[in-house]
Protein backbone atom coordinates (compact mmCIF):
# COMPACT_ATOMS: atom_id res chain seq x y z
CA UNK A 1 0.00 0.00 0.00
CA UNK A 2 1.43 3.29 -0.90
CA UNK A 3 1.47 5.87 1.55
CA UNK A 4 -1.46 7.89 0.69
CA UNK A 5 -5.12 8.69 0.89
CA UNK A 6 -6.95 8.61 -2.94
CA UNK A 7 -10.25 10.14 -1.39
CA UNK A 8 -12.02 11.00 1.49
CA UNK A 9 -15.91 10.78 1.96
CA UNK A 10 -18.36 12.79 4.06
CA UNK A 11 -21.45 10.73 4.66
CA UNK A 12 -24.20 13.74 4.30
CA UNK A 13 -27.98 13.68 5.09
CA UNK A 14 -29.11 16.65 2.61
CA UNK A 15 -26.24 17.24 -0.18
CA UNK A 16 -27.48 20.34 -1.30
CA UNK A 17 -27.04 21.81 2.30
CA UNK A 18 -23.35 20.20 2.40
CA UNK A 19 -22.71 21.69 -1.13
CA UNK A 20 -23.59 25.01 0.06
CA UNK A 21 -21.90 25.00 3.28
CA UNK A 22 -18.12 23.72 1.42
CA UNK A 23 -19.56 26.33 -1.15
CA UNK A 24 -19.58 29.01 1.51
CA UNK A 25 -16.59 28.30 2.37
CA UNK A 26 -14.92 28.17 -1.00
CA UNK A 27 -14.62 24.58 -2.20
CA UNK A 28 -15.90 24.34 -6.28
CA UNK A 29 -17.34 20.68 -6.64
CA UNK A 30 -18.74 18.74 -9.26
CA UNK A 31 -22.17 16.92 -8.98
CA UNK A 32 -22.15 13.62 -10.64
CA UNK A 33 -25.21 11.05 -10.14
CA UNK A 34 -25.78 13.07 -6.55
CA UNK A 35 -22.24 12.98 -5.42
CA UNK A 36 -19.98 16.07 -4.79
CA UNK A 37 -16.65 15.79 -6.12
CA UNK A 38 -14.17 18.32 -5.14
CA UNK A 39 -10.26 18.57 -6.31
CA UNK A 40 -8.21 18.95 -3.17
CA UNK A 41 -4.88 19.14 -3.87
CA UNK A 42 -4.00 14.75 -4.74
CA UNK A 43 -7.06 13.50 -3.34
CA UNK A 44 -11.03 14.38 -3.82
CA UNK A 45 -13.21 15.54 -1.51
CA UNK A 46 -16.42 13.77 -1.49
CA UNK A 47 -20.24 14.10 -0.49
CA UNK A 48 -22.15 11.91 -0.69
CA UNK A 49 -25.51 10.29 0.82
CA UNK A 50 -24.88 8.92 4.29
CA UNK A 51 -26.96 5.76 3.74
CA UNK A 52 -25.54 5.08 0.46
CA UNK A 53 -21.88 5.60 2.04
CA UNK A 54 -22.30 3.29 4.58
CA UNK A 55 -23.99 0.53 2.54
CA UNK A 56 -20.95 0.94 -0.07
CA UNK A 57 -18.53 0.22 2.94
CA UNK A 58 -20.47 -3.03 3.54
CA UNK A 59 -21.86 -1.34 7.12
CA UNK A 60 -25.44 -0.44 8.72
CA UNK A 61 -25.80 2.97 9.66
CA UNK A 62 -26.94 3.21 13.22
CA UNK A 63 -25.85 6.21 13.79
CA UNK A 64 -26.67 9.86 13.04
CA UNK A 65 -25.48 11.88 15.53
CA UNK A 66 -22.17 12.38 17.37
CA UNK A 67 -18.57 12.09 17.34
CA UNK A 68 -17.78 9.83 14.07
CA UNK A 69 -14.31 8.56 15.45
CA UNK A 70 -12.59 10.86 13.00
CA UNK A 71 -11.35 14.35 12.59
CA UNK A 72 -10.26 16.46 9.41
CA UNK A 73 -7.62 19.35 10.20
CA UNK A 74 -7.03 22.63 7.62
CA UNK A 75 -3.92 24.50 8.46
CA UNK A 76 -3.39 28.14 7.60
CA UNK A 77 -0.78 30.57 7.27
CA UNK A 78 -1.41 32.58 10.53
CA UNK A 79 -3.70 32.87 13.69
CA UNK A 80 -5.73 35.66 11.94
CA UNK A 81 -6.67 33.35 8.89
CA UNK A 82 -8.06 31.01 11.58
CA UNK A 83 -10.30 33.49 12.76
CA UNK A 84 -11.11 34.27 9.73
CA UNK A 85 -12.21 30.90 8.41
CA UNK A 86 -13.92 29.65 12.06
CA UNK A 87 -16.30 33.21 11.64
CA UNK A 88 -17.06 32.00 8.11
CA UNK A 89 -17.95 28.64 8.60
CA UNK A 90 -19.86 29.76 11.78
CA UNK A 91 -21.99 32.36 9.10
CA UNK A 92 -22.51 29.32 7.01
CA UNK A 93 -24.00 26.83 8.87
CA UNK A 94 -21.36 24.95 11.20
CA UNK A 95 -21.08 24.72 14.85
CA UNK A 96 -17.84 26.30 17.06
CA UNK A 97 -16.90 23.22 19.43
CA UNK A 98 -13.48 24.62 20.64
CA UNK A 99 -13.23 28.32 20.51
CA UNK A 100 -9.67 29.46 18.83
CA UNK A 101 -6.95 29.41 21.44
CA UNK A 102 -3.54 29.04 21.44
CA UNK A 103 -2.39 25.13 21.84
CA UNK A 104 0.12 23.49 23.42
CA UNK A 105 2.40 23.01 20.57
CA UNK A 106 2.36 26.80 19.92
CA UNK A 107 0.02 27.21 17.54
CA UNK A 108 -3.23 28.83 17.08
CA UNK A 109 -6.84 26.65 16.63
CA UNK A 110 -10.21 26.62 16.90
CA UNK A 111 -12.80 23.39 16.07
CA UNK A 112 -16.21 23.55 14.40
CA UNK A 113 -18.53 20.14 12.80
CA UNK A 114 -20.20 20.70 10.07
CA UNK A 115 -23.71 20.78 9.04
CA UNK A 116 -23.74 16.89 9.32
CA UNK A 117 -21.58 16.58 12.52
CA UNK A 118 -18.68 16.05 10.57
CA UNK A 119 -15.28 17.54 12.73
CA UNK A 120 -12.96 20.00 11.40
CA UNK A 121 -9.78 21.71 13.21
CA UNK A 122 -9.10 24.93 11.27
CA UNK A 123 -5.00 25.61 12.60
CA UNK A 124 -2.04 27.85 12.44
CA UNK A 125 0.98 25.50 12.86
CA UNK A 126 4.46 26.98 12.49
CA UNK A 127 6.07 23.88 12.91
CA UNK A 128 4.18 22.13 10.27
CA UNK A 129 5.24 23.64 6.56
CA UNK A 130 2.56 24.57 4.25
CA UNK A 131 4.10 25.06 0.76
CA UNK A 132 2.67 27.56 -1.71
CA UNK A 133 0.43 24.60 -3.18
CA UNK A 134 -1.17 24.18 0.35
CA UNK A 135 0.36 20.86 0.66
CA UNK A 136 1.60 20.25 4.13
CA UNK A 137 4.94 18.70 5.04
CA UNK A 138 5.47 17.19 8.48
CA UNK A 139 8.80 17.85 10.18
CA UNK A 140 11.30 15.35 11.24
CA UNK A 141 10.28 15.80 14.75
CA UNK A 142 13.36 13.90 16.24
CA UNK A 143 15.31 16.76 15.09
CA UNK A 144 13.28 19.33 16.83
CA UNK B 1 -10.70 28.23 2.12
CA UNK B 2 -8.22 27.05 0.14
CA UNK B 3 -9.49 23.58 -1.57
CA UNK B 4 -7.44 21.20 0.84
CA UNK B 5 -7.42 18.81 3.45
CA UNK B 6 -4.42 19.21 5.74
CA UNK B 7 -4.52 16.34 8.00
CA UNK B 8 -7.16 13.04 8.93
CA UNK B 9 -6.75 11.91 12.07
CA UNK B 10 -8.56 8.66 13.50
CA UNK B 11 -9.18 8.15 16.57
CA UNK B 12 -7.63 4.99 17.95
CA UNK B 13 -8.62 2.90 21.11
CA UNK B 14 -5.66 0.81 21.23
CA UNK B 15 -2.27 3.10 19.59
CA UNK B 16 -0.13 0.30 19.36
CA UNK B 17 -2.49 -1.82 17.54
CA UNK B 18 -3.29 0.75 14.96
CA UNK B 19 0.37 1.90 14.07
CA UNK B 20 0.99 -1.91 13.86
CA UNK B 21 -2.06 -2.21 11.56
CA UNK B 22 -1.21 0.57 9.53
CA UNK B 23 2.78 -0.82 9.91
CA UNK B 24 1.80 -3.68 8.39
CA UNK B 25 0.42 -2.19 5.78
CA UNK B 26 3.11 -0.66 4.29
CA UNK B 27 2.65 2.98 6.59
CA UNK B 28 5.59 4.48 8.13
CA UNK B 29 5.18 7.05 10.65
CA UNK B 30 6.67 8.97 13.85
CA UNK B 31 5.72 8.28 17.03
CA UNK B 32 5.62 11.97 18.81
CA UNK B 33 4.13 11.92 22.68
CA UNK B 34 1.30 9.35 22.03
CA UNK B 35 0.24 10.19 18.54
CA UNK B 36 1.44 8.58 14.96
CA UNK B 37 2.16 10.99 12.44
CA UNK B 38 2.46 10.04 8.71
CA UNK B 39 3.40 11.64 5.64
CA UNK B 40 0.71 10.46 2.84
CA UNK B 41 1.16 13.04 -0.24
CA UNK B 42 0.45 16.34 0.91
CA UNK B 43 -1.09 15.70 3.99
CA UNK B 44 -0.91 14.21 7.56
CA UNK B 45 -2.65 10.87 8.20
CA UNK B 46 -3.00 10.64 11.78
CA UNK B 47 -3.53 7.86 14.63
CA UNK B 48 -4.51 9.41 17.79
CA UNK B 49 -6.58 8.08 20.81
CA UNK B 50 -9.94 8.26 20.46
CA UNK B 51 -11.60 9.62 23.78
CA UNK B 52 -8.37 12.82 23.42
CA UNK B 53 -9.79 13.43 19.44
CA UNK B 54 -13.09 13.76 20.62
CA UNK B 55 -12.23 16.30 23.59
CA UNK B 56 -9.54 17.96 21.03
CA UNK B 57 -12.66 18.74 18.51
CA UNK B 58 -14.56 20.13 21.88
CA UNK B 59 -16.92 17.22 21.39
CA UNK B 60 -18.41 13.99 23.39
CA UNK B 61 -17.48 10.40 22.56
CA UNK B 62 -20.31 8.71 23.17
CA UNK B 63 -19.74 6.04 20.38
CA UNK B 64 -17.41 3.16 20.03
CA UNK B 65 -18.18 1.09 16.86
CA UNK B 66 -20.34 1.39 13.72
CA UNK B 67 -20.32 3.51 10.98
CA UNK B 68 -18.44 6.71 11.88
CA UNK B 69 -20.11 8.38 8.46
CA UNK B 70 -16.56 9.03 6.89
CA UNK B 71 -14.77 6.80 4.09
CA UNK B 72 -11.46 7.19 3.26
CA UNK B 73 -10.57 5.30 -0.01
CA UNK B 74 -7.22 4.10 -1.63
CA UNK B 75 -7.04 4.02 -5.13
CA UNK B 76 -4.69 1.57 -7.12
CA UNK B 77 -3.17 0.97 -10.71
CA UNK B 78 -5.10 -2.76 -11.23
CA UNK B 79 -8.40 -4.63 -10.14
CA UNK B 80 -4.88 -7.49 -9.12
CA UNK B 81 -3.51 -4.83 -6.69
CA UNK B 82 -7.09 -4.20 -5.14
CA UNK B 83 -7.35 -8.01 -4.45
CA UNK B 84 -3.68 -8.04 -2.87
CA UNK B 85 -3.68 -5.22 -0.56
CA UNK B 86 -7.83 -6.82 0.78
CA UNK B 87 -6.29 -9.73 1.89
CA UNK B 88 -3.03 -8.09 3.10
CA UNK B 89 -5.36 -5.93 5.04
CA UNK B 90 -7.30 -9.01 6.05
CA UNK B 91 -4.04 -10.81 7.29
CA UNK B 92 -3.67 -7.49 9.18
CA UNK B 93 -6.61 -7.63 11.22
CA UNK B 94 -8.74 -5.77 8.60
CA UNK B 95 -12.53 -7.26 8.36
CA UNK B 96 -13.32 -6.90 4.98
CA UNK B 97 -16.70 -5.30 4.70
CA UNK B 98 -17.71 -5.58 0.98
CA UNK B 99 -15.76 -8.43 -1.20
CA UNK B 100 -14.07 -6.91 -4.37
CA UNK B 101 -16.65 -6.54 -7.30
CA UNK B 102 -16.76 -5.37 -10.43
CA UNK B 103 -17.96 -1.26 -9.81
CA UNK B 104 -20.76 0.25 -11.97
CA UNK B 105 -18.30 3.05 -13.18
CA UNK B 106 -16.18 0.54 -14.80
CA UNK B 107 -13.78 -0.18 -11.78
CA UNK B 108 -13.38 -3.10 -9.37
CA UNK B 109 -13.19 -2.55 -5.63
CA UNK B 110 -13.62 -3.56 -2.20
CA UNK B 111 -14.32 -2.17 1.37
CA UNK B 112 -12.68 -3.06 4.80
CA UNK B 113 -12.54 -1.26 8.30
CA UNK B 114 -9.96 -1.24 10.18
CA UNK B 115 -9.29 -2.54 13.88
CA UNK B 116 -11.21 0.76 15.05
CA UNK B 117 -13.77 0.35 12.57
CA UNK B 118 -12.91 3.16 10.23
CA UNK B 119 -13.87 2.42 6.60
CA UNK B 120 -11.62 2.29 3.88
CA UNK B 121 -12.43 1.11 -0.48
CA UNK B 122 -9.50 -0.01 -2.32
CA UNK B 123 -10.36 0.63 -5.64
CA UNK B 124 -8.95 0.52 -9.10
CA UNK B 125 -11.07 3.69 -11.11
CA UNK B 126 -9.60 3.52 -14.43
CA UNK B 127 -11.60 7.23 -14.68
CA UNK B 128 -9.82 8.55 -12.15
CA UNK B 129 -5.82 9.62 -12.99
CA UNK B 130 -3.18 8.29 -10.41
CA UNK B 131 0.31 10.24 -11.04
CA UNK B 132 3.33 8.47 -10.31
CA UNK B 133 3.43 10.07 -7.08
CA UNK B 134 0.16 8.59 -5.96
CA UNK B 135 -1.92 12.01 -6.49
CA UNK B 136 -5.56 11.65 -7.92
CA UNK B 137 -6.89 13.87 -10.28
CA UNK B 138 -10.45 14.15 -10.73
CA UNK B 139 -11.90 14.30 -14.33
CA UNK B 140 -13.56 16.94 -16.03
CA UNK B 141 -17.49 14.73 -15.72
CA UNK B 142 -18.66 17.00 -18.53
CA UNK B 143 -16.54 16.03 -21.36
CA UNK B 144 -16.97 12.29 -20.40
Amino acid sequence: MEQRISLVTLGVTDLARARSFYESLGWEGQTVQDTVFHQAGGLAFVLWAREKLARDCGLEDTRQSGFGGIALAHNVRSPREVDELLATAESAGATLTRPAATTFYGGYAGAFVDPDGHAWEIAHNPGFTLAADGSLTLPDFDSL
